[in-house]
């Protein structure tokens, strides 16, 4: 990696925070139009409220200045610094009203994104020291599979692939599908190397040593091994002896993700941190500046 | 409610589920594409893996049938039903190839839906018996606030308001803005009175009994309590006597809320409904009948 | 109301800009592709033909900045002004061509939005000095109810709810379905009030002074008497004696309104404000400076 | 033309539809959800309450179709029939709920399609047995502007260009700025010929007969008289004997528009039919079925 | 025309610059992502490699500027120009990894416009002299019929009708399927000039001398020959004397172009210009300045 | 490969076919409109006028039915097929206003997705027998890649990447950037398999057999050879002795081909597959059948 990871707020990030504000109806805010002056200037600070790793600053500026072009916005803390409770993340000053049209639709995008973060930087903590990198999986949340992405990669882990174009991942329904054919696993893996684009590696879950060597002989670039118990990947991670990757899954925990770890896996991917968000709860504090 | 709830599968959900597939690029899985004969025919089962309560059945199948229209889906169970672990959910019929293409987009929108309704349950478990109704908030995840909060309905909470435009809610941040021009609260639920439109409420946030009084004299419609001790809300609920509802909101857990409940409250709203959901587990069986 | 009404361009709003435009083809104008030549620069002026009161001036500069980025638009009159014929709304300088591909789509805004605010005022200017307030309906022309609704606001109007979701109005058609089920008003209230969002006020349509204090004991929030004689309107909100909102609509005209507004009504709901509009009569002056 | 209009509900008109019906939020009914049973059949009449013409019947049927897959709409009268009060236009069957969410859109496009046939009926009318044809203009209500002019057809008017792509018409302004180039009336003609497709005729605005004889010399295809005095056209349509076609625009109302055709003019162009549209009264009647 | 044709890059443009990025899925590079600092400096130059003409530069530049609004793009020749092998067409400056990014999807779209170009170019010199236009057809890719329409523009080109909506022309189709009903010929170009709006022309595809002369006597505006030999040609333009335009089509080549083109007719269109376009070979070279 | 391809007209490509129908403006065509009688039925068939190799069928029937719903279209070849001149490739029945409609439009995809899979036979054709695969590129039409990408395994060749997320391609512009940071070959692959995700293989571009050598001990997937003569190439392939595979590119054409396939490279890629294809000539014959 030649440096720090960005986001780029393309046509389709755009896009996904225009209808965040739509879906609040930001430009109806029946309670600000009715109390509010419009031309009320103020300043609001974005403020870590607990302790975590930061995500999504950038697009919880874009999402103020979408809402109202007259606000200004200006972080104070990049993608993947550690916040303690107090910290200023991020400034916005301009109309108040535009403010508190955009208040929920932003906190909403950044909760999340830095909550998946905060537990990202959890496992990779965990894991420290070991060959094994933490990745995410394809288990996301509707719409939003690419700042979670980059919420992984802010908080230090790594990334599977982003979609099913992106690369070749023979799971269990396939093998099952295959197996009422009676094709094996060496022929599954033949066909999977001369039909998908020669840029991809191929990837197959196995359940069994046995499996894992048929796999392994068959020149399967990555190993998945799903669910299985420590003990036995760490046989298989020795068998294979480098000459494969190889990926551990299947309900590991913060609580059980270091002794997969240890068993020298390159590669942990854990669906959780993507399908199960806690929200990091941050705020956002305004301080009208009326004459 | 004159019967069950529904969920309408509009063309802002179509549009929805039709941007979840290009996410995944459900037309290019390269793994099936190379491995699955494009006529091989199978059937799935979606199966509960873990307890809860089943919110997003009718999405799933709409996913799928999105995904590859030679697919016949069938509900064997609806919305808010209570499942239990091994219980088959829905049936998929047809194209192997195309089960698979859907199948991770369908269990995203699924787990996420019926993780909502579980925990939502969960709380309106926690305070049968009291006048309180469990209600969402606006901290919902971007682009998907039409369906979570349908899952809150489904679990057996209710609704607030789904955005801005729906109920004029007047949070510290408006008060602390007029403040600074000298405005009181008496005043300002009059300015809302009369400023919002006749259909709707004025709600009002106040920190302290003599906030709650001075809102009430002024006709707010619905006191919102919040991060208010449950003794203070109490005495509140007692003062206000039924001349306006009672909301209770800010940091309320499963094992707070019953307390929170018994003071009396009318209403108690969990953000952490919507912007902390974990995923119910849920997994699709695959029978490939492939002569 | 914290001071005049904006209306917020935003994404929707630019959205339906757009599309009027490419339903013009504002960029393959061939007259002007024929004639003109690209960087011959002009002055144009929007000009009041009649009498009225401007409303989509901001719209209508929006339009010609969206069709040629070199087009520099100024406001000279700001949204609620009267107008006399002759008066110049706004300035648009730049290339000739921008203007002239620009100039119909965004005269279509402008009149038919001053027109709107025009007929509303007439309305407002009827009851002036009644209690009552002249209100909007959902009978708009399909597309355009944000900026119809901003218009009447614009004219000195007030709006009814916006859509289906921010307002309970439980009309003849309601009443007539449950009373199928021999279900009653005072039940429909009952259901509605707890069935409903509690940010929501419940509104009620009826027919008769009987059907007025049924409605009120169940503890309507607002009362619509629709098609009534005036007489028995002043009959019924002498009864009702301020314990609910009274709203009248059907078929009032400009001729009759003020008899309406004179029974004590709080609201007088207008459909022709918006689903019979006249476009106000405004023009664009070029004045091409071609050296 | 080989029989009666007929409107194509291509992917545009369905986009439009789809737009109406979520500006309504009719997915989000909260008076329906609360009150009326998912499951409670009706019959829904649509039928006229005062005379006109009918415009725009099969739109509002796939209104109803797109609002709730589940009802059946069936037309009893087509497009262009003269309606007399009392008139059944179309049925639709199916949940009653669903019936009442698309309610209020498909009446907004009905009412204001027949207003403008209804009113063109008009025109038609009255310069019947000349040899003039109403046409529309491009004054037209944003987004609106397929339907509306198809609504003139229906009518008995005729459709002038569509956009700025399908027609060359060459206005004050154009001939304004070519002026400052001191380029003539011939010179714009010309130029106008050699530089449009050829596929399109090229029309010209004039306030003269001295105008009238130099575009009919440089060989304009149609001559547009504006705000001429129907004397003068006359003898402007004298003068051009058939060698060109006459159209009159400006300010024509009911009341003028016979004197207009009568001096022979082949077009009679109206901008009021689609920019100032009384909504012509349709209703929908309710028959609820419940057992 | 009044000086260089102009592209304008309204909104249809620059939504198709999108889905062009999108479609590359530029922001997800990940080789890019991988190797190149983010903030690496550098410059690129747009190089002509083939002799030819150039359209679509600005087209080009809007792509690098969306796909990373901090590079800065300059056109260093203009659309129309000669490009001899070498030739620096643009200067692209800014970080690298934005250049890398969007480097493809902007070659993709001048290579593809500057290619429709040269080949119209080429047409144009073989029938300098003649009064002969070349002239494009609907014949177009889809998606793109803007672009390269306007590139047949840029080469010295016009164009035919751009859709069906703004020329009429009655093809074999049309006149077969009448004949099944007996209608002749003559009769279809009454009813063709009744129908139509009066702002277009009526063109008409014949076979032979006689259907020439049928369709000029019922006064067709253009007479279309398909697929005739340029000797009939020949005589058909000497028959039609002027009192129509005349176009050719079929099959017309370079080769034959010339020979076509000295019968005399007006227009010759070349379904090839679009439907059969050779990139222009233009390649990107980068010079990174990373200290 | 378990089968045949198999195009998916996911929303995307409706989306596209509905983009093409609206440029065409289909739905105003106004010499059918003036025409045709709306209920005239009719038969048309798609016809192949040249050899060659079909690709698009189901898109063309696709684009009829969403121009017409009332139309039934059959296929009577499926793509793949070899074409001889006359071949009647598929039938479409119902109104004949529906097919002239969308004719133009049907065949533009037609013939042009055809001419890529016929130009990918003739290719694959040349170097049948040896170990190379012929594959397309990134150089495709903007908006239309998958489409574009799919004719070519119609036609018997293979995809490179889709996009720039799937597949690693380190090309000369890259290795430039890098050198003016002295970062060498073996450090930008070390780099590049780091930082990229695991399931992507690693090309590389090179242009020496000492380069190659380099990116072999690199550890390189793939390595591409540019522009390299096919006496370099044999012997590169020879070095290499299957430990990576070995792609091919630069200007190879037919003629070239063979030469290139065998020296043993794995894969041969050619722009102009897509880059400058030639529609292949399909016509609709129409046989009205009115009474």
């Amino acid at each position: 990696m030649g440096g720090r990871h960005r986001l780029r707020t393309d046509a389709a990030v755009k896009a996904l925070i225009d209808r965040a504000l739509a879906e609040d109806r930001s430009s109806h805010d029946v309670t600000t139009d009715a109390l509010i002056p419009p031309d009320m200037p103020g300043v609001a600070t974005l403020t870590a409220k607990s302790p975590g790793v930061l995500a999504g600053a950038e697009v919880a500026l874009t999402v103020f200045q979408r809402a109202d072009p007259n606000l200004r916005a200006e972080l104070l803390m990049e993608d993947g610094v550690t916040l303690r409770p107090g910290d200023a993340i991020a400034r916005v000053e301009g109309p108040v009203g535009g403010i508190l049209r955009a208040e929920r639709c932003a906190l909403n995008f950044l909760q999340h994104m830095s909550g998946i973060a905060t537990e990202t930087a959890r496992y990779a903590a965990a894991v420290a020291g070991t060959r094994a990198a933490i990745v995410d999986t394809r288990k996301t949340v509707p719409g939003l599979r690419t700042l979670q992405k980059y919420a992984v990669l802010v908080g230090g882990g790594r990334n599977h692939r982003m979609d099913l174009a992106d690369g070749v991942l023979i799971k269990d329904n396939h093998i099952e599908a295959l197996r009422a054919q009676e094709v094996g696993l060496t022929e599954i893996v033949r066909r999977a190397k001369q039909g998908a684009p020669h840029t991809l590696k191929v990837e197959i879950e196995v359940e069994s040593m046995d499996e894992a060597r048929e796999a392994l002989e068959a020149r399967a670039d990555v190993i998945l091994l799903d669910n299985m118990a420590p003990e036995e990947m760490r046989r298989v991670v020795e068998m294979i002896g480098g000459r494969a990757l190889v990926e551990a899954s299947g309900g590991i925990t913060l609580e059980t993700v270091r002794e997969v770890a240890e068993t020298g896996v390159d590669i942990i991917s854990v669906g959780a941190l993507t399908h199960s968000v806690n929200a990091l709860n941050i705020s956002l504090d305004l301080d009208a500046t009326w004459g």
